[in-house]
C-alpha cells in the first residue's frame, strides 16, 4: 500500500475485516511518509498518544551516538492511544494493540529491524493466542531433480497429504519440500511429520540433502566443524558468492580460511596453480581447471576440502561455451570431484546454481556420498 | 494469499474490485497447488481452456532437454477462456486478460521468471493502458548520511513535493531519494525531476553520490571501464560480498580482476602480505590492515584499483573490537585512503554496510574525491 493515509486506512480496515491478525511493516521512520502510526489510529478510532518512555529512549539513541536528534523524530513516539510499544531495534518502536477481537501489529520495514522484533515479540504473542495449538515445519532439501520431477515421485503423497501438509520452494537450482503440522505440542506434530519425511527421503534417494542445517551452507560447516576440518573456496563466475554463503552464519571462522576469485586466466594461472595446458586445451570454462582450482584453493590456504566453480553466467556467451554451462569440483581427503550442470535463467539464476551445486557437491565429498 | 481455491478467487474479487489492473505472482507452477489459473477463472467467471500451442512449446521444453514430461504439467496449458498466454520463460506461461474495465495479469513466482515477463510484455501493456502519461523515476544515491539526517536536509522539498514525488529507500548504509514525476513524455517528465535533484545535490553535498549507474558497484566498473583501468578485491568480514556485487552485472570482465577473501591472519600475511607489525599491534580489524589489504589486492592481480575491507561482523566481539567496527580501504593511482565506519544491527546489515562503505571509497578515490 502506497503512502496515502486514506488508502492505507481503508486496506487495515479490510484486512481486520477478514482476519484475526494484521501485521503491518513499514511507515514507522521519523519522516513525513511515514504514516503507519497514523493509519492505524485512523482505522480503529482512536487518537495518537506521546510516550514519554519512547521519547527518553529515542534522545538516548542519539546521545549514545553523539549526533543531535532531528524534532521530526519524535514523531516515533506517538502511538495509537492503548497501544503497547514494541521496544525500538534501530529508532523505530514497533507496537501492537488490540480491537475487538482482532490484534494489529504494526513493524519497522527494515529487514533486520523487523526480524528481530518478530523473534522476540511477536512470535511470542502469536504463540500465546494459539493457545494449545504449535505449527511445526521441517524441509528436505533437493538437489539436482526440478520441481515437477521432484513432485512425480511423491505426488501420492501431495494429494493425500492433511496433516503434515505439503508444500514447495524452488530457486536457484534447490528445491526444499516443506512439512507442516499442527498439533498439541512439538513432540507430536514433530511424529506426524517424521514417517512422512522418511518416505520422501526414501523416494527421492540421492537428491535428498542429508545434514544438520536450514541451508547447505549451514550443512558443509556443521560437517567441517564436528570434523575439525577447514575448507577455502576458489570461484569464477560466482565473483564471491560461495564464500560469502560460507560465511552468512556466525562462528565461520570455526571452518573457512577464505577464497580466490579468479575472474581472468592469468589470475587462474597466478594464484591458484591452473596449468596452462589446462587453460588452453579445455578451457577456462571445463572439468579439469574446475578440478585444479578446487586443489589449486586448498593448497593455497592449507585447507581440507577446496571448493571450485567455474562457468558462463551470461548474458553472452564465453570461449565458445553457451551461456548456463556451469563445472564445480570439490577436492577433499586426497579425491578430486568434478560436476557439470546446465544452468538456465537470467545472470543471477545461472550464478545462484553455481553455488548450490558447489556446496552440494562439497557436502556429498565430506560426507562420502559422491 | 495460501493455496486455497477459496481464499485465492475471494482475493481476486476484492482486488479487482479496488483496482484497475491486477497482477498476480506465483502459482502457475506444475504442481497440484498451483491453482491461480483456477482461481482467475473462478473470480471472473469463466472455465479453463487447453491451448494446444502451450502444449506444443511445453513438450519442447522437455524435448530439448531430452526428458520425459511429466503429464500433470499439461495443466500449466490451461487457462481462462478469452486470456491471452505470455511466452514462458522456464515452463510456466503467464496470462493476462480483461474482465469488464479491469485487466488481470498472472506471472509466474520464480524472480527471473516474473522478470523477464514483466520487461517483455507487462511493462508494455501497462504502458499501452496508460495512454499518453509517462512515469519517470530517478534515483539519488546517499552514503554516511542517515535517512533522518538526509531528510532534515531537505524536509522543506519533500512538504512541498507534487511532481516530482519524492520517497526514501533505505538499507545497508545507503538511502536512495527516489523522485518520480509524470507528465505527457519523458523528456517533459526529466524537466519536472532535474531542477529539484540538483537542489537536492547541493544540499546534501559530499553524501551525494556522483557517476552513471543505479547501484555504486555499477558506477565504480563504469568509472574503469572508461579509463580502461582494472579493479582487484580483498576481504575479510564480507567473506566475497563485494566482489559478488562487482560481478553482479554482465561485462564485469573487463575492469574485475578477481579477489581474495582472507578469513585468517595467516592468510592476511601469507596471500596478501600484510605485514605482521599491523597485524599483531593495531590488529585485524584497523585502518592499517585495511590499507595494506587493498594495496596487497592491487599488487597481487596487477589492479590498478585494490578495495578492502575488514572488520567485526558479529554476533560476537573479535580481537578486543565490538561488533559493527568496520575499516574499509581503496588503494589508487599511488595513494591509499581508508575509512572507519560504524556498523550497526545484524550480521547481514554489518556486511551489507561494510560493502556499501567499501564500494562508495573506492569511487571516491577513482573520481578523487576523497
Amino acid at each position: 500500500v502506497g503512502d496515502n493515509l486514506g488508502r492505507m486506512t481503508r486496506a487495515i480496515e479490510t484486512a481486520l475485516g477478514r482476519s484475526d491478525v494484521v501485521i503491518l511493516t513499514g511507515g514507522l521512520g521519523p519522516t513525513p511518509d511515514d504514516i503507519t502510526r497514523e493509519a492505524v489510529a485512523a482505522a480503529v478510532g482512536r487518537r495518537l498518544v506521546r510516550h514519554d518512555d519512547l521519547v527518553a529512549e529515542l534522545r538516548a539513541f542519539f546521545e549514545r551516538r553523539d549526533r543531535a536528534m532531528p524534532e521530526q523524530n519524535l514523531q516515533q513516539a506517538d502511538l495509537p492511544e492503548g497501544a503497547k510499544a514494541i521496544q525500538p531495534e534501530g529508532t523505530a518502536p514497533g507496537f501492537y494493540l488490540h480491537h475487538s477481537s482482532g490484534l494489529v501489529i504494526a513493524l519497522p520495514g527494515v529487514p533486520w529491524e523487523m526480524e528481530n522484533m518478530m523473534t522476540k515479540t511477536v512470535i511470542p504473542l502469536l504463540r500465546a493466542r494459539a493457545g494449545d495449538a504449535v505449527t511445526v515445519s521441517k524441509e528436505v532439501m533437493v538437489v539436482g531433480l526440478g520441481e515437477s520431477h521432484t513432485h512425480e515421485l511423491i505426488s501420492d503423497l501431495v494429494d493425500a497429504q492433511t496433516n503434515p501438509t505439503i508444500a514447495y520452494l524452488a530457486g536457484h537450482g534447490l528445491v526444499r519440500v516443506r512439512l507442516t503440522s499442527k498439533a498439541r505440542d512439538v513432540q507430536r506434530a514433530l511424529e506426524l511429520i517424521d514417517p512422512v519425511e522418511e518416505e520422501i527421503r526414501k523416494r527421492l534417494g540421492g537428491a535428498a540433502v542429508i545434514g544438520h542445517g536450514s541451508s547447505l551452507a549451514e550443512i558443509v560447516g556443521e560437517l567441517l566443524r564436528s570434523r575439525e576440518e577447514s575448507a577455502a573456496t576458489a570461484e569464477s563466475l560466482t565473483g564471491g558468492l560461495i564464500g560469502a554463503e560460507l560465511t552468512k552464519l556466525g562462528g565461520a571462522s570455526d571452518f573457512f580460511l577464505g577464497s580466490v576469485v579468479a575472474y581472468t586466466n592469468d589470475v587462474k594461472g597466478k594464484v591458484l596453480g591452473v596449468s596452462r595446458d589446462a587453460l588452453t586445451g579445455p578451457g577456462a570454462v571445463s572439468d579439469d581447471v574446475a578440478a585444479q582450482m578446487a586443489e589449486g584453493a586448498a593448497a593455497l590456504f592449507g585447507a581440507d576440502l577446496g571448493i571450485s566453480a567455474t562457468g558462463v553466467a551470461g548474458p553472452a556467451p564465453h570461449d565458445g561455451k553457451p551461456v548456463g554451462t556451469i563445472f564445480v569440483g570439490a577436492a577433499y581427503g586426497g579425491r578430486t570431484e568434478t560436476r557439470r550442470v546446465q544452468g538456465y535463467g537470467d545472470r543471477d539464476n545461472v550464478r545462484g546454481m553455481a553455488v548450490t551445486s558447489a556446496l552440494d557437491l562439497a557436502r556429498r565429498a565430506v560426507q562420502g556420498r559422491p
